[in-house]
């Protein structure tokens, strides 16, 4: 498959080299999620499975502020009609988003500045790598809405990111972590000027399909996989996934290059 | 179930609105435990599961400490008396107030001033939000009375709250957390002047009941719920308890007051 | 079995009192290690389980680094012709290391300056209390090398120790790790003097060795065994093995001692 030419209908999609650059792009509102932008972008992260010619992806949004979450008029208000299958329907349907951002090989590397909130702060979350900007503010705000703080894996991944305590604290009472805190924390890998923040996020990606993209993917279903394993049995399961990894040309490639006191490159395979 | 008008045997209880207060109160010894507090506090927490008039919880003690742990004399001088079965009843009792704590639905703030010890400092690392002072030392000084460092659930709980290596060596050396590594680790939410960390603490309590307390309940439930599940489980359930909230009266509420620009007033239903 | 004039074929094995201090000792080739010396590392810690005259065991590498990995010509370039029987057999040698370094009741106590990669960070990674200097530097780098960052456990231990978003980042790019933010992100216990490291981590063994050893290899058992467990029965695990600690003298000599207002001395058992 390939997802270079893709035309998106809900949010903008372009790609620079390998590189898919998905943005958010309803900047008056801060970027929202609708049914149909959670939709189309679980499609495609699903679709990144399959896709060769992508082998990284930049998420960001438009006009200083990365998304506001779910929109208040064209989704919590027809969710509050909505009966409980339906709404099942929705929370599944948002979860298989964060699914699919995890299960694609693809390293996921948000770029956040400004406004970072509900839906967006758990999309921000599922990303390999996040960069910041001193004006991000990051919240998970379901509660103010009147839900609770388990939306889309945020009870399983954010305590593993920024720490038990921390995750709880913002879980319950929903307040910004600032950029700051956001930083020492580990939640952002590093924070970048605003005017930058996109164009680092691309570096990284660029950077990343220099190195060996499929060991990358292997990698990254690591991470996951090992998330509830046994120490004894992560430990197997890493041996046999890189003797998996030792059989692949880009090992060889590298082997070579340092014997011939080269860089090596990578091909992917 | 009402506990408003409890009256404690083995420590301070009373409520402020709808949030309790714990205050362990033998100052004098620095509010060790004994085996009655044990199990009545065991107990108290467990009856909140049932308790329809507290919607959150304040531990702390009296005295500027927090407490010592297991009395020397009331608790360890007894035990070397013990034969196994005996002390297999008082270690799982122990375990068992740190059940009920994470069982509870309220979140429970810990407000920490001086000596958080021993059993102390575990019933601070089972609370949801800790708040300290710079006078608070926290150790897990198990290892000091010929013990090991699991004790109350610490080596599975501590490591996820401020990292495994800084954990094991808590739990192996014994020795005192200082308040500033408290904070930059995670394990204090935040520090606070000693003679305001108990309104604080009651100040956190008072804002999340003017959150959507039956939602935050459900929080506290998948914080538990996820400790060991996979990533792919943890949000399909996510996405059940999250439909479940959404059918929750509070939820409605709150995309009322959003469509008439009003802050919403939450019931906890 | 006793190791205290086990004489090692492949690195420096000494003991002071009961602490046993393993040296990696190819300096001019800042401490690669062979298929030799990662053979004998796993037997001399799989023969741990079974020593009673080694209490604690001190790791550091000679000449200014600790580990620079996997020797490129000693075990890269032959591995580049091994089928993926001989691969498999080479991997779970390595994951056999890091898993006896867990399974051993002794803490491990790692001292680290300079260069320490790939093999050599996930030796680290695997210790129980690191030590680092200003000019530690550790480098994940598997996928410099065309692999992936899923090595001897590091997808499941890393995030752990310094928060998943980090780990995943180092796994990924391979970059190095700096001292401070080693420190920072909780991967150092403490940063020391170069001149004073391997000192340093010998003062932290021999400071464990007057406490109760019985009980420490309980807790370093406990945390492996509750890598994933679910939150309940971690508790009741913990109270089953802090029972069997009370019953060990130890604990009696603790009492003995408080109750004499003397310091206790433990035998470690």
């Amino acid at each position: 498959m390939k997802l270079k030419d893709y035309q998106a209908n809900h949010f903008c999609w372009r790609t620079e080299g390998e590189v898919g650059m998905i943005s958010l792009n309803r900047p008056e509102r801060k970027n929202p999620l609708t049914f149909d932008s959670y939709a189309e972008l679980r499609d495609l992260f699903r679709n990144l499975v399959y896709a060769d010619d992508i082998k990284a992806i930049v998420i960001n949004g438009e006009g200083g502020n990365f998304c506001s979450g779910g929109d208040v008029h064209e989704i919590i208000g027809p969710l509050t009609k909505c009966d409980m299958k339906e709404l099942l329907e929705f929370t599944r349907m948002t979860g298989d988003l964060i699914k699919a951002m995890r299960a694609c090989p693809q390293p996921v590397i948000a770029a956040i500045d400004g406004v970072c909130a509900g839906a967006g702060a758990a999309i921000a979350m599922a990303a390999d790598i996040r960069l910041g900007t001193p004006l991000a503010k990051v919240a998970y705000l379901f509660t103010r809405v009147g839900l609770a703080g388990c939306d889309m894996g945020a009870c399983a991944m954010l305590p593993r990111i920024i720490g038990q305590g921390r995750a709880t604290e913002l879980l319950l009472t929903g307040r910004s972590m600032t950029a700051n805190e956001g930083e020492r924390w580990g939640f952002f890998n590093r924070l970048c000027d605003p005017a930058e923040v996109q164009g680092e996020g691309l570096s990284v990606a660029k950077r990343l399909l220099e190195g060996p993209t499929f060991a990358h993917g292997i990698t990254k279903t690591m991470l996951n996989q090992e998330w509830n394993m046994g120490l004894e049995q992560a430990i197997e399961s890493e041996a046999q996934a890189q003797a998996l990894c030792m059989q692949a040309q880009d090992f060889h490639r590298a082997y070579q290059a340092f014997a011939n006191k080269q860089k090596p490159v990578f091909e992917g395979n």
